[in-house]
């Protein structure tokens, strides 16, 4: 284990985060919020932590995948934790784990809320919530790597253990400049998105914080009934948007250099907008005598939809009411996910596609038992590994989500509400059924299920194995 | 395909099911009811399906696995179709959509009913549901090969697409002599719990019924509180019993043959007892508020974790009633299901350690990149083949679960009652919870939804492998 390294990169990202703090800090300015100092002397304590421990750069270089999960685990959970910071000093959240929970719901971009009433929140507050999204959405250490001059080859292995999906490549042969590449895509998205919305006469606060919200497919609303008392305008642009930060990036790159057919090849993307026509299909006609017209019907299952499965986490109406047909669609997308490589959470539609692929192919080996075949995506072959690691990935997901709903019932709510519960933050989508619904939020568990919820929505976010990791002897072993 | 061996052991099938119906027959003539006619006519109806197709021996002996999966999915489809004749022709059920869901509950072992009152029954029709538990739990095709003088290499492909667990193994060199020897062992296992129960007091109608409901696992009670009303030694005989009979029937041939070291070394036995341990702890503390004192709670939850683990379904209280932490244990053991090689159902735990053994391994992996593991189990390696099938199996269970609540939320029923009727019958249990809990039952349903059940309580019983294989062109291929 290269401590050092791993101290170097937590400080690094300890500093950023006092940057990313003048946002509200420029916020409570804007507002004259009190809450200026709050956000102040969170920054303080930040770059108090991260300066000592970047003056030195590490001269040992080695570092291998094991310390680059390492790396990747603690510095979330370092941005959770100083993240939480003005929550607790503006007096916003009053308890530490509630603090934290918010925090990680944001960074992880999940979007579960312990807040009753988000309305009577500092301005401040509420873009650092938002904010949050934003910063998790597309990673903090793929941010790092692409401004940080670092030297050696750990780029990868930080970039494998941060990025979402069952395998991991590079746009272009350096890992900085893939990092740069998917950080402009990110950035001129979001922007695109905040002009949409301030043609239709959106705020400017309340279109930073949607946009935010929608970008890293998170989901925390400024209001209390989330989307629902905006515009239709401004929901159907959301709508869009939540499913386009849904999409692999690789795409927009292919799109943008103008490789439209290779763009055209994937079929994660392909199977993606398939899923989300024959959820909203299926979704509008099970609910349209609940609404005034079929383009009602419409429009609110495709937000629906898109607000599940991308798991932002947005909601314009109280899903909870719909009949069952449509809340389990809802239940089951809430597992698919969004693409590898997008901003999305969940099992990731390319994990079920390989994982489909194998099971097909194993129904053909009983028809022909000598028969060699491989398993093909977007006419690469599979990889042995990555078929292995995927089939892993559902085993230590399916494990971790039993024993999160077993701890979470000691609670003794109903089965739907634990069993959603844990589904909305280990997918990292936000709201759950019942109690925790769209309407509701995750106030009424106990700190012990709120930890459990906490470790649930940065498994989510880490894809589960880097996280496991820490609790492994060996991993701390020095060599 | 080699049609003509398989509609030559269709053949067979049919005849023995004649032959079965014997017990109620008898039955119908001891307490003098009509409907002794009613088996006759159904047993007529089997040997005349059953005798032409099996006058002529096949000549072709060329079998494939895949010739063995569709043998075994037609005969259970044979043998429910038949067997479910004598309930339509007693008039105890009308549709037979609902006759086809009992019989295929019965054989399959899984004791999901659609009978809303069975002790207006006739004895006949109750030991005929009783005895097709018994039937159903040890294999037909098991109990052919152990009495028919097959030759040629198909024994082990048979056994192998009807024999539960993610590895089939067999005692002795012949698989014939293996089939015996099981048989030997389960008949001697239940004429044993028919003593006990006889010198319990217990009619031995009743005797007879509870028997054959434990033995197979299946878990159809004669009375409409199932066990609830009997003796507590009935009931504690009945705990000891159910969880023998999710043993793996290997164990019991090692004691046999006095290799007790090889049996204790049985991984799979000491995680099943294990589990079976914990769980009953748990609920104790969870439930002794319940109960008058702690011995009747633990009774109670032993009765109901033996029930649920080996996927038997009997029930001795209401545990709907339980608090949250009971039920999602309960609910947890459901898919956990009891050992391979015994007659209970769900994923079975051999499964469930495999696929944690190779989690671990994964994760060694990133602490020592280059290191060769091989995953154990009993000192012997785990093949590559049984890894992958048994990841496979995961994903075809997930998938097969997944759009069977999709199907079966059409009802419109809560999320609970959807997700645990799936879960009781694609796991040959009986109950699950609210509506088709202990005290309720599955008429509710649509035909549709029992429908879907009835092909999940099949997929179940035969591991989905064989009946997915029957939706293949492929297999239908003459070569």
């Amino acid at each position: 284990m290269n401590f050092r390294i791993i101290s170097y990169i937590i400080g690094w990202v300890c500093n950023f985060q006092a940057v990313f703090m003048l946002l509200p800090c420029v916020t409570a300015m804007v507002y004259m919020e009190n809450d200026f100092f709050a956000f102040l002397l969170s920054m303080g304590i930040c770059l108090t932590i991260g300066l000592p421990l970047t003056v030195i750069k590490p001269r040992n270089k080695v570092f291998y995948i094991k310390d680059g999960c390492v790396a990747v685990a603690l510095s979330w959970i370092a941005m959770c934790v100083t993240g939480s910071l003005p929550f607790l000093f503006t007096n916003s959240i009053a308890h530490p784990i509630d603090a934290l929970f918010e925090t990680v719901s944001g960074f992880t971009t999940t979007g579960s809320s312990i807040l009753t009433d988000v309305e009577v929140l500092p301005h401040c507050i509420l873009i650092w919530r938002s904010f949050t999204h934003w910063i998790g959405g597309m990673g903090v250490l793929v941010f790092l790597l692409s401004l940080l001059p670092l030297a050696g080859g750990y780029h990868m292995n930080l970039m494998k253990a941060e990025s979402p999906g069952p395998s991991v490549s590079k746009l272009v042969p350096k890992v900085q400049s893939t990092a740069k590449i998917l950080y402009t895509i990110y950035i001129a998205m979001s922007v695109i998105q905040m002009i949409f919305l301030l043609i239709g006469n959106v705020p400017l606060f309340d279109t930073l914080c949607i946009t935010f919200g929608t970008a890293g497919t998170g989901g925390f609303g400024i209001k209390n009934d989330s989307m629902g008392s905006y515009s239709s305008y401004c929901q159907i642009v959301t709508t869009v948007f939540m499913i386009l930060f849904g999409v692999n990036f690789s795409v927009y790159y292919l799109v943008i250099t103008k490789k439209i057919k290779q763009a055209l090849k994937f079929e994660e993307i392909r199977y993606y907008f398939g899923i989300i026509t024959a959820a909203i299909i299926l979704i509008t006609l099970n609910t349209t005598h609940l609404f005034a017209n079929v383009g009602e019907a419409i429009r609110q299952s495709a937000f629906q939809v898109g607000s599940i499965i991308t798991t932002t986490g947005f909601s314009s109406t109280d899903f909870n009411q719909w009949p069952a047909l449509s809340k389990t669609i809802l239940v089951l997308l809430m597992f698919v996910g969004a693409c590898a490589g997008s901003t999305g959470g969940g099992i990731k539609v390319s994990r079920f596609l390989i994982l489909c692929k194998a099971a097909k192919k194993e129904l053909q080996l009983y028809l022909h038992p000598n028969a060699v075949k491989k398993i093909k995506m977007d006419d690469k072959t599979i990889t042995h590994d990555v078929l292995r690691s995927t089939n892993i990935f559902l085993t230590l997901y399916i494990l971790i989500f039993a024993v999160s709903v077993l701890i979470v019932s000691l609670d003794n709510f109903d089965l739907i509400i634990n069993f959603t519960a844990v589904a909305a933050t280990l997918n990292n989508i936000g709201p759950g059924l019942e109690i925790v619904g769209p309407m509701g939020n995750f106030n009424s568990f106990s700190y012990l299920s709120k930890s459990v919820l906490i470790f649930d929505m940065l498994a989510g976010r880490l894809e589960i194995f880097p996280l496991i990791l820490l609790f492994f002897k060996g991993t701390w072993k020095k060599f």
